[in-house]
């Protein structure tokens, strides 16, 4: 019996066969929250979710949407930076008035939505604005830190020449060794933004939950530490750091990866033995295979034919929110353009066969129905991954848990987790 | 200086001067969330808003929204239920394996569905279904609370020849007299749907939360509880009961009446002196004043006029769920048609030169400019209210705080709230 069967999953929506899965699920009806767009959508909905763990109050979130114009970036970062000021002075009166509590609530919604905008801002075409844009926001966040229950604190883990930021947050100050999660962000996250994924489910949950950027993630790649093809090499610098603790029970460390965060944790996992359970939401084991092929060609060919040049800029100027989502990633992996983005990944792979520790697999219904390279990864993990726990589960539509990283239901995505973890980490 | 001031909210949002106040916010949008019907997108924005305390997951919310028809009730009730079962699903599968967190997270989310088709279920016309409906809610919920981690009691306050039901949450199991907030709710709320309302902002603020029924709420109706025209009477059982109790502070008993509970409150407070503070939102002087008129009169016509009653039955085809919204409100105060809604009300009165404890008016801009009562109820409060504390806040439509009870946007009502309660109960 698998950990997550042990666990007690509802019975059929726990796929350790995929096919069974394929045929018992409902159909996706792609719902979307407010925009037309993808994009904003996605975004919004992402953001909507994040009020499980107190990232936005929907009224708010809502409100901004209203003012943004489809597909209107500029209009896309206006209104979410002046709902963050509004929210901002509500935290500036409670922190005048001695109010912990109303003033860390409010700080941690200003972060959020101080940092919506980086999601269309490009780091190749405004470097600077993308820096100073996130360090605002981020100083919010180091604001409401101060006002936390729980002791959190910021963390610096040399690796190389330099340091990964981030934050180790635990249930309470008393001297003992807990079950520590290391949440690993993805191709567009900042260390902050994993707070309000699994943050309050894990401190709830009395585990310690350190999260932090990894080369290629916050502003590391401004500092030349870019995308990394052996994850295991800064992981284990913190994995270094969490054994020098006194307060982390080295027996029962986990690894959670989140969207690019579902290669780097099983790719770390596959060379750093001291990971003893890892959890992918979803496992990719061949990045090259991510990557939207045609758009990829589409900016090959505009390197070499002026047409498809002028089609390029036709359609930037169409999509610049799709566009400069792009360029985050291709700037994290170092490079100057998304032409190159196949090629020069196509080293960054996972080998299922070097795991061996217990693994899970969550795959949102939608991204596993949609996208094959999803679908064989999840196959590959259930045919090679040694360990005899070695879970699948499918989130289903008919939960609304679908939606890229189970953005949109936290709860179910943290009881699945947690669940899971407490008898893998037994 | 008042509390509010004290508390430092944003210059300009406070309105201690209304005509102040209309000036100076943005016009309010009217956003839908999902639906374009009224009545089924209050509700809709009213579970989303949940979500800040644990009531909902916003894709669950939205993949059930999505199936439902406009204006169909009958979809509206097989979506919510049918969600409701899945997750209570998820909750059986926490519940066998002992997490207790997770249990509770889904329990409590569990009753949110499984309540939500009561919204549109005439306990006139179908006493059996509204009664069960609400049991089989109300039965998940006491479940959710056995895995509470902070100490919470169902709890039976007697009055009269019945009893109150509700239930006493409180931070901690410490020895010691704390602050305690009553939470009254409004014409369609039952005990439970209090707990999500400031439940959680209660406790992370280190005040015990009292939430109960008062006669014409919950079931009570069935018994001959119907809605008080004396709320003193049944809030002063309330307050026996927390006199009694060692762990409540008698001297920081605050009450909040939330939409009806608008009434109910501050009637409370002016003949009741154990209150030592009292919030509304948003205060109502004259019941009579709350029914929409021009449908009282229809129902009024029907009883006389063929034409009417031909015109009434139309309209009761063609809007179930509105007619079946005012069936709760005519049965809770123990009526038989919505024709006497007005008369039977008019007795139904605050006088607020009797509210002598600290005042606080928090009314959603929405309603507070649509509202000619909503408006005439500040000003004559603003005037009569003797004690020096007695302030008044618009909740903004800019922030997303302008739906009725600021359902919308928890996190910054908990803020103005408490940050008031603090100082007002110093």
């Amino acid at each position: 019996m698998t950990a997550a069967e042990e666990s007690g999953k509802t019975p059929g929506r726990l796929a350790s066969d995929p096919e069974a899965t394929e045929k018992g699920l409902p159909r996706n009806p792609r719902i979307k929250f407010h925009f037309k767009r993808e994009e904003f959508d996605f975004f919004f909905q992402w953001l909507a979710g994040m009020q499980s763990h107190g990232g936005v109050s929907i009224g708010e979130a809502y409100y901004a949407a209203s003012r943004i114009r489809e597909g209107d970036i500029e209009s896309w970062e206006r209104e979410w930076t002046e709902l963050a000021r509004r929210v901002e002075r509500r935290a500036e009166a409670s922190e005048a008035s001695g109010h912990r509590v109303s003033a860390r609530e409010s700080l941690l919604r200003a972060y959020t939505y101080y940092r919506a905008p980086l999601a269309f801002i490009s780091p190749l075409a405004e470097p600077d604005r993308y820096r100073s844009t996130y360090e605002h926001a981020r100083d919010r966040f180091r604001r409401a830190t101060s006002y936390f229950d729980a002791p959190i604190e910021a963390v610096e883990i040399p690796f190389r020449d330099a340091a990964l930021p981030g934050y180790f947050l635990k249930p309470d100050a008393a001297a003992v060794r807990r079950k520590t999660l290391l949440m690993i962000g993805g191709g567009d996250t900042f260390a902050e933004d994993l707070y309000y994924y699994l943050g309050p489910a894990a401190l709830n949950r009395n585990y310690n939950y350190i999260f932090v950027d990894l080369p290629g993630q916050g502003l590391l790649p401004f500092q030349g530490l870019v995308w990394p093809e052996r994850a295991e090499e800064p992981v284990g610098a913190v994995l270094d750091y969490l054994c020098d603790r006194p307060d982390v029970d080295t027996d029962r460390v986990a690894i959670f990866g989140l969207s690019g965060g579902g290669h780097l944790a099983p790719r770390a996992a596959t060379g750093e033995k001291r990971i003893k359970a890892c959890v992918a939401c979803a496992l990719i084991l061949d990045f090259s295979a991510v990557w939207n092929r045609r758009f990829v060609e589409l900016n090959q060919k505009a390197q070499r034919s002026l047409p498809y040049r002028l089609l390029k800029s036709f359609f930037a100027w169409k999509r610049r929110a799709y566009f400069n989502m792009v360029d985050t990633y291709v700037w994290r992996f170092g490079l100057q353009s998304a032409a190159d983005l196949i090629d020069a990944t196509r080293n960054y792979t996972v080998d299922p066969a070097k795991i061996s520790c217990p693994f899970f697999n969550i795959v949102a219904q939608q991204e596993y129905e949609q996208s094959s390279g999803m679908m064989i990864a999840a196959r590959e993990a259930q045919r090679h991954i040694s360990h005899e726990t070695n879970d699948l589960v499918i989130m289903p539509a008919d939960e609304g848990a679908d939606s890229h990283g189970v953005g949109t239901n936290l709860g179910l995505l943290s009881q699945v987790t947690f669940d899971w973890l407490d008898t893998a980490l037994q």
